[in-house]
């Protein structure tokens, strides 16, 4: 088999991978995917890039790289209340190995079979391995979620907990340990950082109720920092408060939330409610989002120190080039 | 300054400088854009990746990378007969090298502004460079040009000259010279190779006209071979008709034919026309366009050879894993 017959076997391959959707008039295959937009909606688009030895271990299971280069641009779906739809994936690759694809495959198509978003459409060229995927979803332009709405006197709010996927990548790079993790505490801080979850059905819940959000990709501090900076606002968080899974709630305090206010790849919800939906967010998303601070006039990131100062939190989040 | 900081003078750099649309509601800098269709047309979006090393030298002039890496998606709206309307970039770089990137961006924007296309979102990532560009068109479903519509009958017709870009990769590479060509013809050749003009307006006049279309990015044989295979048809070659630059009728005809149907990179027209529209093509695009075969049942390419016996044309194409 020719390398050129190898190379329109993944084309075929692809084609059926992920979900059929009515709204694709013509999927891959031609030079141009075709795609029907509803009428009371807009489409909203992120395009993200996950580098070999930057972004992933180049060694890492393939299966887990599948559903992560996914799960980050449906991530910032969520991020701003829309409904997945169709993407596209760019990928770059050393040589063609069957069995590599197969498994990178499997882990995106069980991810896009989840939030019934289609791909359809492609390029796979060959060098150092490089994904890039774009996704596209609809939201009601009305009640997309910005980064810019943040008013004085709303709530600030997570989702689920922070610090997980710092803590597994700094392990990972034997740059940290703790002998107060047992295996299992290992195992799932490695999940969270491998097989992040988008949190979709709680951005489109949002979307009613928040002012502002944004995914946690570059750490909490960062990712604040673009939403008070959007917003013309400031933030002040009560440390405390910081969400830690029971693994991170075993390690030092202060470790653990350098890891929650610094590491990104958590990719949970920062979003920003105004007074008169404190009390519904409370109820209706209770156990799943924690309220964790508030807006204020003072521009940056503030917290209460032990002598109840105002001190500024300085953190730099993750640098794509500094890493 | 630091790293952090000069990554974001990238996106702000990067903000306005493409034309700036009304139906783009939210451009660069949120978690996604959001873009508003229009009611009466589908979105046609195609994404190419361009790898340094394999599909152009390291040490290309900037600006004429940054026109290349835009004009490659519009040839793909062409193909289709569809407007350009947004583009997103997903750009590696090894790192940040100012000059590099305006001179880069400044090559992307001319084309842009050309043709009206704005660029709506992007990833900017440390490794080997790398750019990824998705570009988005829309167009009437009913005259949207695909691959599998060409029958029995039909003329193959292609738009400018063929075999151009080829030659000029040959000669770059050191593969291939002909003392025949002036420092002119080179520099011509150099030019269809680094800027190759995407037939957005033929394309689109194509629309009503047309039963089929692709770009020529791989080859002629390679290109005109998806459209007979997605036809289910077969395709006959007057080798004496493809159209060469006057820099290519100066060698030897053999060689020149071999790069006018094998080698990639032209991203001229091969369209496919009805017997019903032959004279109106022939009226309405006279000088753009040259009729090159028509489409039989024979399944495969061919061409008459000197004993009019029928001969199968088998070329390879540009195959991104052999190059």
């Amino acid at each position: 088999m020719s390398a050129l017959s190898e190379f329109s076997l993944i084309h075929h391959y692809f084609e059926t991978l992920t979900p059929q959707r009515e709204d694709v008039l013509l999927g891959i295959g031609d030079d141009c995917a075709l795609l029907k937009c509803p009428h009371d909606h807009v489409v909203a688009v992120s395009i993200d890039t996950l580098v070999a030895g930057v972004h992933f271990f180049a060694d890492v299971d393939p299966q887990s790289l599948g559903y992560k280069s996914l799960a980050v641009g449906l991530s910032d779906l969520a991020a701003m209340g829309a409904t997945p739809a169709w993407f596209t994936l760019a990928i770059t690759l050393p040589e063609l190995e069957t069995n590599w694809l197969k498994s990178f495959s499997q882990g995106l198509a069980s991810l896009a079979k989840e939030h019934n978003i289609q791909l359809v459409g492609g390029d796979t060229t060959r060098g150092p391995l490089t994904i890039s995927i774009q996704v596209h979803g609809f939201v009601d332009p009305k009640k997309a979620l910005q980064r810019s709405g943040a008013q004085l006197g709303d709530m600030i709010y997570v989702s689920g907990c922070l610090g997980d996927a710092g803590a597994a990548l700094q392990y990972q790079l034997n740059q940290w340990d703790d002998a107060k993790l047992t295996d299992q505490d290992k195992q799932y801080l490695k999940q969270r950082l491998e097989r992040p979850t988008p949190r979709l059905s709680l951005g489109q819940s949002l979307s009613e109720l928040a002012s502002a959000a944004i995914d946690i990709s570059d750490g909490l501090l960062a990712d604040l920092g673009h939403i008070v900076e959007k917003s013309g606002v400031g933030a002040r968080i009560d440390l405390d408060k910081l969400p830690l899974s029971s693994a991170l709630s075993k390690i030092d305090r202060k470790i653990a939330q350098g890891f929650a206010l610094e590491s990104g790849d958590d990719y949970e919800l920062c979003f920003i409610v105004p007074p008169q939906n404190f009390s519904q967010v409370e109820k209706d998303l209770k156990g799943q989002v924690t309220r964790i601070g508030m807006i204020t006039d003072d521009k940056g990131i503030y917290y209460l120190d032990k002598d109840d100062n105002l001190s500024p939190l300085i953190g730099i989040g993750y640098d794509h080039f500094a890493y």
